[in-house]
């Protein structure tokens, strides 16, 4: 198969630096579409594979799957492309597509595991996939999205990550007018469930530890508030809500916001806390309640999300950096030091 | 409020025995009907509350939620039942009738707390509720449930607690044809799990850590069994279950058990074991499962399901005692020393 080389950013073991190397992208194939990357967003995945946290990582890893930008060449067969699109790419760029949930359209829970953009097994070449941190991607087109014109295309990058993983539960839960939802966990993800919640038309409900996100909370849609620390705010709010996105990766106690559940309700974790969570039988049993998880999004789900925040006018709250600010940008993301996205501009690579 | 006494068995203190004494009925007002006990089913729960293991247990105490008789009186405006018909009763003798999930048939889930059939708050006589250990109860229409005349009255007692607690989540999850169904914990619950399931046209499932148990479970109707302490079965079976009723009280590790569901599975526990079970995170997100607890079912769940017992002829497989040996078959419940429920046969009261 022919290849072509492309300046990239990545690492070579779980302790090194990202720093810049080249890496071989396939020439286009029949249905595939090559892809100028303008803007890559960085997901906290991105970081736990770089440095091999989820274990698995085969390196040189180059991470990145939150990924805009406009099509340079398609493969004869393309149908859905033409060169000069804008188009994008998320977490996946294949699936088995034969089993019964990629035939339902659900490929991000495919038998035999989607292949995911980075460090997932690239059928064509024989190795690891590599991710947005670099110039060019070839996808085939059935995983390739199509992006609204009138979005900031930076700011745009995280709907393929953060926004879809978001998107998909709020959808799946049929989150929609009438409704009070509660989300947990303001960052990169919780962000974008405001957001995206508010514009399904739910009362959105923020829950948080920090009396200090209060005010952003609100600033990016939110009808109300509830610290979480405060157990009278917690009790008054009993019995309220009909579904909790739950968007924290560290350790919390799952049963306290099962309680804010109305009867019915669901509450679907995005984030992984890395042990178990303790949950009563007694936080579930009297309301007939839910605790669920959910991962990323199908296709499908994420071109709607795409086509509803073009209509909308949602993107991400964003800082934008230049790639050799990668490293730097990965500590400050450890101490939660971003409001609320960190997107490359790509541009920097041809520095 | 005139009131009349009735013979009952019940226990003045957490530590004593259960003896025969005498407790008050309320005449019938205009709405009530007035039921002749002939069995009463025996269930966990009257163990727990007569020994106050679930705390707030008002002495003296009359257990009893599963049961069956014929109706002596009636009120003035009674228009559903007559003398002489069958009937039953089972958790739930009220609620508030006006909340959200009053009006929506949801009595279980009633905001204000449904009111229970033993250790409840009585409206009419300012006192706990007595349960079916007794002569005579006397129950508003609304909570009084149609008998099928061909089934075995003692055996179908357990339907009313043990069936419609099984029946209930197996209806709310859409247990059907072509769906196959995992059933974990074979005892007062989980056999009536079986049975229902079955006859609903699922494929049946048992999960069991007894060998012991395997044939059982396939005379109750099971398809398959699989011995969860046999590692290579359950690694063979991840992945296939629609749907999971775990009917366990006893700790046990459920991330074992939603490893058996497909892609948006749930698994509800009805048996509530007293310490939080450890969920990890990664047993639900990859599969967008769900772990849900559910309580017994609705005044018309319940009317549904003893008419689809009714025609499917299925009970409860019992063992008939009489009230003078209520101690001696709590003891032996404790131990799991039944296949699969007590029914008291009422008449020895009056021995």
């Amino acid at each position: 198969m022919n290849t072509f080389a492309v300046r990239a950013f990545g690492t070579e073991a779980p302790e090194a630096n990202l720093e810049q190397l080249n890496i071989d992208r396939r020439e286009v194939t029949a249905k595939d579409v090559e892809i100028d990357i303008l803007y890559c967003g960085v997901c906290h995945s991105d970081l736990h594979t770089a440095r091999n946290e989820w274990h698995g990582t085969v390196y040189p890893n180059v991470p990145g799957h939150e990924i805009v930008g406009r099509i340079t060449k398609v493969g004869n067969d393309v149908s859905k492309f033409k060169v000069g699109d804008l188009a994008a790419v998320g977490c996946m760029v294949d699936s088995c597509r034969d089993c019964e949930y990629c035939r339902d359209g659900l490929e991000q829970y495919c038998e035999e595991g989607n292949i995911q953009t980075y460090n997932g097994a690239d059928k064509h070449l024989n190795k690891q996939t590599f991710g947005g941190y670099s110039e060019r991607i070839v996808v085939d087109q059935d995983f390739v999205l199509r992006m609204p014109e009138n979005l900031d295309l930076a700011a745009a990058a995280p709907l393929l990550c953060a926004g879809v993983t978001t998107w998909s539960p709020l959808k799946h839960w049929n989150v929609g007018p009438g409704q009070k939802v509660g989300i947990v966990g303001i960052g990169g993800l919780g962000h974008m469930g405001v957001k995206l919640a508010k514009a399904m038309g739910a009362e959105v409900v923020v829950i948080t530890t920090s009396p200090s996100k209060v005010e952003d909370a609100k600033r990016l849609g939110a009808d109300e508030v509830i610290l979480s620390t405060d157990k009278e705010q917690m009790i008054a709010n009993n019995n309220t809500l009909h579904f909790i996105l739950d968007c924290v990766s560290a350790e919390h106690d799952v049963n306290a916001y099962l309680r804010l559940l109305k009867t019915d309700g669901t509450l679907a974790i995005v984030g992984a806390p890395e042990h178990p969570l303790p949950i009563a039988a007694f936080s579930l049993i009297p309301g007939r309640k839910s605790f669920a998880g959910s991962t990323i999004g199908s296709i499908a789900e994420t071109q709607e999300m795409l086509d509803f925040c073009g209509e909308h006018n949602i993107v991400s709250d964003i800082e934008i950096i230049k790639i050799q600010d990668i490293n730097e940008a990965y500590e400050r993301l450890l101490k939660g030091d971003i409001k609320y996205r960190f997107v490359i501009d790509m541009a920097s690579l041809k520095d």
